[in-house]
């Protein structure tokens, strides 16, 4: 990980064993850095699984492999490798991916098919099998590590690691959610997210946990972006042992499916706002909430060209209440808006109304506010009843630097 | 203007005078500096007109103002005011619109529908009446100014002045085209583009000016970016004279009608790269081509998100081949692009193809490419004819300095 760590960190919290769930990490070397970066999670027999994967049109054969995995819904094992994509290698990437979830399948004596794998890092250079393989049987042979070391061994330009955990009471007995997640550039995730592993000891059919994680991702991953640049391999992936010993969460509607589900989109919210807060070069976590407009979908898309916005995103860097960017991007945003109905706030400070700047606003609390760590950006589209919330982070010199010569 | 003048700019060239056209500028005062910020030009009665202007849904007043006067097609004058666009400011905005108008129609005892406005700068801050006026007043007054002047005072964080020429021979007689353009940041013009404005002396129905201009602008100003942010107030009209006096050029299809309508497109082409050549921060110069997609649309849209991709262009900030970053902008551009038939070349060096890197292909032609100041990317999706061709700039320290403080 970087050694440089991003001012909105926030420190690891203390995280709990999973029951049926154990990780341990090792060197496959797949850069030439002196650090763990393979990842190996053993999940107990009966695990069942959902995930999300990008939308991209040019999506690594990890992803590819995840898609056709999770149609069958249950796993033993997640791989991940950290600092090579393995995206856009062609047949050479899809062999790599076959080897590894063969050897794993080897070791656990299950079928490939219960084995997950997901990589991240540079694209365009397959993914080194004989590197892979090593780093395994390694990874197989060591003692089992805590949820930091997995989460740091997953990471790459991310500047610290990122865990969260919640618990939910189903059936009588309290249920234990963890997840691990990694990312701070090319976030835009389209209907997914970075790479982000989700843990759980209830018993859940895969159905469930995959309609539960459908709808958390909705406000959650697919509410964040840093760069507007959706990575070819984002990949989020829930698994569930059971070890809980709750009656199965299924189909039937229960307190118990509601407070799982509530639970689980807890977590992921914590886990995007660790993304967006180690976006790369943020020094600033901005939320931006939009009312008003014609659906919850037209919200979404004003709320994400705002967030996308170079303008914005600048002049908030710079502590600057530049509402007219705002303005700017709600027009481009191709959505219905009419300028005079138009209501923007930096904090609790409404700075412009009804499409005009508020007279003699007092500029002091807003001021303050653009000081801190945490933005807001409220607009009102006085049409409707959309609304939306996403999450960004401030566009830097820290940002420019780090990725002018990050491959190289 | 700026003081630090973009390293891809280039020399203001000689422009000749158009008949019929009179350009003045003069010290409105619109911002404490002391420059001229008021462009004044009379235009001989007749003279026909023909425009565009932003999609923005938060459009400017004086971009409501052109769009209804544009439908008489008549011309008289135009105003430009640079430091403030008057954009989001309400009726005060309005009235501030009309004021010019009137104003200038007095002087020049013509209709306020003759007299077309454009503003640029802050948004959000109604432009002041009294300044208006006095500055019209002293336009009037003062004697014409050259092409250089003009172009010099439209504007605002602009490094150096924009101008073109080319003439077509229509009708036996040579007709001049001149424009100017003033552009840097907040540019992804939507159909439209920042402030151009082009003169004539050729002598042309309203009609087929919009026609002529519509078909220049949609491959040049609409296949420009800096920073994938439209603005409120892209404007660009063109006008004229007819004091060329050739048969006036309308419906029917003649060589003259091929050959005006070449060099309008050719003039707009040249005023679009001059406005990508002073984006805010740039470096280099890059043309995306794209190749092979199922349309030309569909090519055009794929070109945009590489074009808009902030990974793309600070990869290129850092002379960095970093072709990856190409395949992650082409895949979440959301239309149909297969992985496995990809192919991607810097300059002339083809570096990925079919869906992998291109094995051992010579670097050093690549890497010198990169050090140049005009990169071309080319990008074939291997599906079918349509093809795009767009322009940007990259993304340096230069863009964040320049918009982490712009407005205050």
């Amino acid at each position: 990980m970087s050694s440089s760590i991003s001012p909105l960190a926030t420190p690891f919290p203390a995280l709990p064993v999973i029951a049926g769930v154990v990780p341990h990490v090792a060197r496959a070397q797949y850069k030439t850095w002196d650090r763990c970066d393979l990842t190996f999670v053993t999940l107990a027999e009966g695990t069942s699984v959902a995930g999300v994967v990008t939308q991209s049109k040019c999506p690594s054969p990890e992803v590819e492999w995840c898609r056709k995995a999770l149609t069958l819904g249950t796993a033993r094992a997640l791989v991940v490798n950290a600092g090579n994509s393995n995206a856009f290698t062609g047949h050479r990437g899809r062999a790599a991916v076959e080897a590894i979830a063969a050897r794993t399948a080897q070791h656990l004596g299950c079928q490939p098919s219960d084995v997950f794998v997901a990589s991240t890092g540079v694209i365009g250079v397959p993914l080194p099998i004989d590197k892979a393989e090593a780093g395994l049987d390694a990874a197989f042979a060591a003692t089992p590590c805590d949820w930091r070391a997995a989460a740091e061994t997953i990471g790459t330009t991310d500047t610290y690691p990122k865990g969260a955990t919640t618990t939910a009471i189903v059936d009588g007995r309290t249920v234990t959610l963890v997840g691990i997640i990694k990312g701070s550039g090319m976030i835009a995730p389209d209907m997914a997210t970075m790479l982000g592993f989700v843990f759980t000891d209830a018993a859940v059919t895969p159905g469930f946990l995959q309609a539960a994680l459908n709808a958390a991702n909705r406000n959650t991953f697919s509410c964040i972006t840093v760069d507007g640049d959706t990575s070819t391999s984002d990949t989020v992936l829930a698994f569930a042992t059971g070890a809980a010993g709750n009656a199965p969460l299924g189909d039937a509607h229960s307190d118990g499916a509601d407070a799982f589900a509530a639970a689980l989109a807890d977590l992921c919210a914590q886990l995007a706002l660790l993304v967006v807060r180690d976006g790369e070069g943020a020094t600033k976590l901005i939320e931006i909430a939009v009312t008003g407009a014609e659906s919850d979908a037209s919200a979404h898309r004003i709320a994400m060209s705002i967030a996308n916005s170079p303008l914005v995103k600048t002049a908030i860097a710079g502590e600057d209440a530049n509402w007219g960017r705002v303005v700017m991007a709600v027009g481009k945003a191709g959505e219905p808006a009419e300028r005079d109905k138009l209501s923007i706030r930096f904090g609790e400070t409404q700075v412009a109304r009804e499409g005009l700047a508020v007279e003699g606003y007092d500029e002091a609390p807003v001021a303050a506010h653009l000081k801190g760590q945490e933005i807001e950006v409220g607009v009102d589209l006085g049409l409707g009843d959309g609304v939306a919330t996403v999450w960004t982070c401030d566009l830097t010199h820290g940002y420019i630097s780090i990725n002018a010569d990050y491959r190289s």
